[in-house]
């Protein structure tokens, strides 16, 4: 039986978490928040979906869930599944709201808010997880998804087939290793810029302590610093484990070889987002200055403001990245993500997607496992990151043991936020901000 | 005497442009709209800007004006001239507000109002029309007003302080050339896609009959309707007059580079925006095939939704342009145009802004004067679009003598619109949408 989409509901979710520098890096001090879409239908079970912004400005991607409602209301979820590209393109495509971005921004994180919402009720209706969903449809349905316009020139729908079909090889055996250990993950809760040494030495070792192997810090301060600050992580991980470090943007591009260049000595893994996100050639650059610097052990990572798949192509043409971080509401949503994965594996670059937030650890566990059992079909240099911050307000919150995330069980994209967080920390009237 | 801002209205004005095809391309059909922002300030004159937007969603880029607002209301103009990077940063690097572009779509677009409405103000209060403000600042003036950060591998403030520097040599000559003839333009008028075959050639025939000897097409409909309205146009126009063409995003690079293998036969000058905006390796594709195809004759042009100096930077830094589209309001102000106009001087790509819309042809004329004035310094390859749209509402509206711009005379940045204009087009309760 059809179901009917009746209604978008959407409500400006806003925690406090700026005061207490949770979160703060480079160029962000953030009030954590949530941009939060419920979908209503004729048949009982809703969809929900949300956006993460970083506190002000949250009534922007409000108000742009609600500009762009009217594609989504009256469709039913038969037509949507029937031509995904047809519904994805009323949204991206809006002959006047279009103009808004393309693909970019405000509009755009709104559409994935509520293309997410879309998908949370599809995998709801199954009665699956959405990376379980994902990964048992067929190779046509996924391919028919994906909106190959401007990507074409590096992944056509044959490309998209073949490793699609290819990832229905030793599927069940990959799952079976999940379902046992886990899917790897990192922590970046040790190393904000607003901690002082001592917490960071402390989490540090609570981190290692509790099974992480892998922990990232922020960068992009003073050099002495950084410097500082990753001599204490090392010094606290050993050797062994990963370090991967964070600027946030901060640096120009001849700062950031100049910045690697000192911090190439404590043997980051990788370093994310050194330059302006929009700068594929840039990070082009500092990719092959920080592969000669460390021998090709330094990779460049970025993704988490990237802004749509024409931005991830050419990061993946200019060899740009050894990291793909997708994020799952920065672009339009569950068939966005789609088609990056796709190119990340055209391309053979791992794909380790952007968490922390609100709720951005709950949806991407769902790409990243589905990406390994249908796409990737790799754990070789595969993290999910993970912050510990505000899961207990969503009804499904991750579950992590030793380091790694445990499969999510319940039916749906995990997005549900608890009804009375979303009363407490309604903004502006919830109790929280009164 | 110094002037305090002590205030930000804004208003959502809209004309109904879309039931009639002006303005209809492959992939917009607007209802042309302005958000429109008025500074109020202890001392008599007041400052205007606004940002161009397609219709819908205007109600987006006025709530972005009040989420910044609070950066502009109580600084003084002088506080402003004096740290101009500064209060620009406070726009564009706000810790919560950048996760919502960074600079880009509705959040840089509503800073571009309110920094266009701050240069209004100051040229104002000099008594200067914008152009002749600008063209008058000491160098060092101009280079403090750019933001570096993140272009300094292509620009830096000695690169762009020999640039002004030179522009001062033969600036009066020049001046006196353009008092005397008016700046070049072309006109946009003759080929929207919503018009028939006989509409457009009786505006051909009208535009040639009116001075004009470089018109623009859209194209990007079926490539044999594209070619037949070509023919069209250039029959009229005979063999010497330059006809564009612009495709608004329409193709993939390779569907690009098919079409303009049959449309090279018309001699098109340049194709505008053949793919998406953010594909700079697919556009350095395209003029590479473009170029060879022509012998060097038709070019690449976007710039109309190119959404920062880190986008032009790298379009000029990968040879993807040979004509740079600046926009007035797209990016953040003036400052972000001047960073624009200095990359394009520094790599000798010629600017010619993008206008039509609502006021743009208003706003880009002191851009484009002032660049000859102190930038770019030639005529050769430089033209302004003119669409001949909706001037009446403004105050001090663009003057046309034989298909050239007459220099704009009144104080200010051209961008007062009439009283009752707003009021009747103020969306949704003006007489013209109630």
């Amino acid at each position: 039986m059809d179901v009917t989409i009746t209604g978008v509901d959407v409500h400006d979710v806003r925690f406090p978490t700026a005061a207490s520098g949770d979160g703060s890096d480079a160029i962000n001090r953030g009030d954590y928040s949530a941009t939060y879409v419920q979908l209503t239908t004729d048949a009982g079970p809703a969809g929900a979906g949300f956006t993460f912004t970083n506190g002000r400005g949250n009534e922007l991607t409000c108000a742009a869930v609600r500009a762009l409602a009217h594609h989504v209301v009256g469709r039913t979820v038969a037509q949507i599944a029937a031509e995904p590209v047809a519904f994805w393109r009323s949204l991206v495509a809006d002959e006047q709201l279009r103009w808004l971005g393309p693909e970019k921004g405000v509009i755009h994180m709104a559409t994935g808010a509520l293309v997410n919402a879309v998908w949370d009720l599809r995998a709801t209706l199954a009665g699956k997880p959405l990376w379980r969903y994902l990964a048992d449809l067929p190779t046509d349905d996924l391919v028919a998804s994906v909106d190959f316009r401007h990507i074409s020139d590096a992944l056509t729908p044959d490309d998209a087939a073949t490793i699609l079909d290819k990832g229905l090889v030793g599927r069940d055996q990959r799952l079976a290793d999940l379902e046992r250990d886990g899917f790897p993950a990192y922590t970046t809760s040790v190393g904000w810029l607003g901690y002082p040494d001592d917490r960071v030495r402390e989490l540090t070792r609570a981190a290692y302590d509790a099974g992480w192997r892998a922990v990232k810090m922020k960068v992009g301060g003073p050099l002495a610093d950084d410097l500082r600050r990753a001599r204490l992580i090392r010094a606290e991980i050993g050797p062994d484990a990963l370090l991967m470090m964070d600027a946030n943007q901060v640096w120009d591009v001849d700062e950031a070889i100049t910045a690697m260049t000192a911090l190439a000595e404590v043997d980051p893994y990788w370093i994310e987002e050194p330059t302006h996100a929009d700068d594929i050639l840039g990070h082009a650059r500092i990719a092959r200055a920080v592969a000669e610097l460390t021998g090709g052990r330094c990779r460049v990572a970025t993704g988490e403001v990237a802004a749509n798949r024409v931005v991830f192509k050419q990061l993946l043409q200019a060899e740009a990245i050894g990291v793909m971080q997708v994020d799952a509401c920065r672009v339009g949503g569950v068939d966005e993500v789609l088609a990056e994965l796709l190119l990340a594996a055209k391309f053979g670059v791992p794909v380790c997607p952007h968490a922390g937030g609100v709720g951005l650890c709950e949806y991407v566990q769902h790409l990243a496992i589905f990406d390994y059992l249908r796409v990737g079909t790799s754990l070789d240099g595969r993290m999910v990151e993970y912050v510990d911050h505000l899961h207990e307000h969503f009804v499904d919150p991750v579950r992590i043991r030793d380091g790694r995330y445990l499969l999510p069980e319940r039916p749906g994209y995990s997005a549900t936020m608890r009804p009375e967080s979303i009363a407490r920390f309604r903004f502006p009237d919830g109790p929280a901000w009164r």
